[in-house]
């Protein structure tokens, strides 16, 4: 069988081919209905679109590959998918790669990147008992860091401003009342989370509380089988926590269904803040506060850097853009 | 500066090339100690495996396409992250396609990933008003479909048993006292919703309960504004509706929320059971009931099918598997 041109598809869509083209690359002007019937002709023929091809003749790959930590988590997927979204009306194919939070993976990943030769990398590190360094940055490709801070200054680097999240979540608790607030951390240490415990830290001082390692932070593993037990043994050791400042919402999650079955309700006896916003928030009894991070923005300047130092490697990248979050106050403050 | 090779590793390692080698690709015998101190190293030099080189060698890739509707979706994502991590062992990355359940953008990935010279396909189409056909199929590369039936029966298809799983929920409504069962769909069309539909059908058949298309059904669009006013109109019509399966756990937390505000209990006035028994279920009130997909046995019978048919592409590929699925039966039934 012939392979459908994109000269076939023009004349079967009755348009010519500079529309078939531009509905394809979804770029410039063109009806609905230009597009439905472009669309339905490239179904009926099975047209692929020959991106090697174009590729070749313009040296690139119109290809950008992301290093995520853990698709199943709802900020880096949101981010990710609206990173893809972006990229794909500019015309590039996004390559996702889980890494598991693994250093080897990372690199494995990395590698495969280079080797598969994509325009351009984003980098989620999730080994970030190192904090992440591109090995080949000096004649690899161009890359930006999102969210875990890089080891090498020289980086474009677009993160949310996780002290502020967590200072404003932490002054919200003692707006609303809360006396002696505790952070609950994830094992699992990474810059976001420093950044976080420093601003709860910061909102102790500046409201004159006392902060003390033992009574005002306590850490769980929701891998490990023994979570549960650990964070009764804290509420029953620290009896006047009256809030938590949760570093994610996986956690509040957890204590806004834990509390309760050891006699501390929420949020009468316990206010409860989380951070990031999951869906889940709102339909917890009672609702979750948390904070909001502004994932369209952080998508948006991370295909603008990206593919800014695509076109021009050569410019300056030693770039930090923290952007601003929100507090989303619902019932559990 | 000079890169590291594989026996610089070694040496500093104070090990064997091979045993760099095996570790390196989590491949046979090695010790905790031994993986540590070699890991370590290769931390500390940079080294970057070469895959390119080893894909060259042995005329493979060693790396793997999968296109997926949506990361964001619990099922999805966790299915996905299995094959990864199981992949990975086997020494295959994989490279991962968000394609927004969108033609054109699963059209484009199938097109890069050839591109890439993957030596493997996984497709979860969510172009499934057409059912995924591969075009390139007799030269292309090696695929498995999962989750959303193929157009092509000569293809290796993988799924829950969502007929089954629509009985069994249906049927646990019914044992629980439920009269008259309604189920609740999405107004996106999929061959899996289709099966689910028949399952909860035939549950009312076997229990000689009626099915009105007007009465015992009713979809709705969670992307749209009016989805809430549609649920309440649907249960006004409706008052002897006493018991709801829904098509998705989403639609369930939903339901969850909105009914108790126009007079409804749960699971007093209307018992509810969802799907996908997304890790939510456990933190509402009352907590969800819900059908469980086995991801686990999903994700391992993909890859040993994924990779039979790359190392022998000439074998029979009509091949269908339906994984049984399990209630997870609580409060809100």
């Amino acid at each position: 069988m012939k392979k459908t041109s994109i000269k076939d598809i023009a004349k079967l869509s009755g348009v010519s081919v500079a529309t078939v083209s531009r509905v394809i690359n979804n770029n410039g002007r063109f009806s609905e209905e230009t597009r439905k019937k472009v669309l339905e002709v490239i179904k009926e023929t099975n047209y692929q679109m020959n991106f090697s091809a174009k590729s070749l003749r313009m040296n690139k790959s119109f290809s950008v590959g992301i290093l995520v930590p853990d698709i199943s988590n709802y900020f880096f997927s949101s981010v990710v998918q609206q990173i893809e979204a972006i990229l794909f009306e500019q015309g590039y194919s996004t390559i996702i790669c889980n890494t598991g939070r693994n250093f080897d993976k990372e690199m494995a990943y990395l590698n495969m990147l280079e080797s598969k030769m994509v325009d351009g990398l984003i980098v989620i590190s999730g080994a970030d008992e190192f904090g992440f360094k591109y090995a080949n940055a000096e004649n690899g490709i161009p890359y930006v860091c999102i969210d875990r801070q890089p080891k090498d200054k020289n980086t474009i680097f677009i993160s949310s401003n996780h002290y502020q999240g967590a200072f404003e979540a932490t002054e919200a608790l003692i707006h609303a009342g809360v006396k002696s607030p505790a952070i609950c951390m994830h094992t699992r240490q990474s810059s976001s989370a420093k950044e976080r415990l420093k601003g709860f830290q910061d909102a102790l001082k500046k409201n004159n509380i006392g902060y003390d390692e033992e009574l005002s932070k306590f850490t769980v593993d929701l891998q490990k089988d023994d979570y549960q037990e650990n964070i009764r043994t804290f509420i029953e050791k620290t009896s006047n926590i009256d809030g938590i400042f949760a570093i994610n919402d996986t956690i509040a999650l957890e204590l806004l269904d834990l509390l309760p079955t050891i006699g501390k309700n929420i949020p009468d006896d316990i206010k409860i803040i989380g951070f990031d916003d999951t869906p889940q928030c709102k339909y917890t009894v009672p609702k979750l506060s948390s904070v909001t991070q502004n994932i369209p923005r952080i998508a948006q300047i991370t295909v603008d850097y990206l593919l800014s130092i695509i076109a021009n490697p050569n410019q300056n990248s030693s770039i930090t853009e923290i952007v601003p979050i929100d507090l989303a106050l619902r019932e559990s403050v």
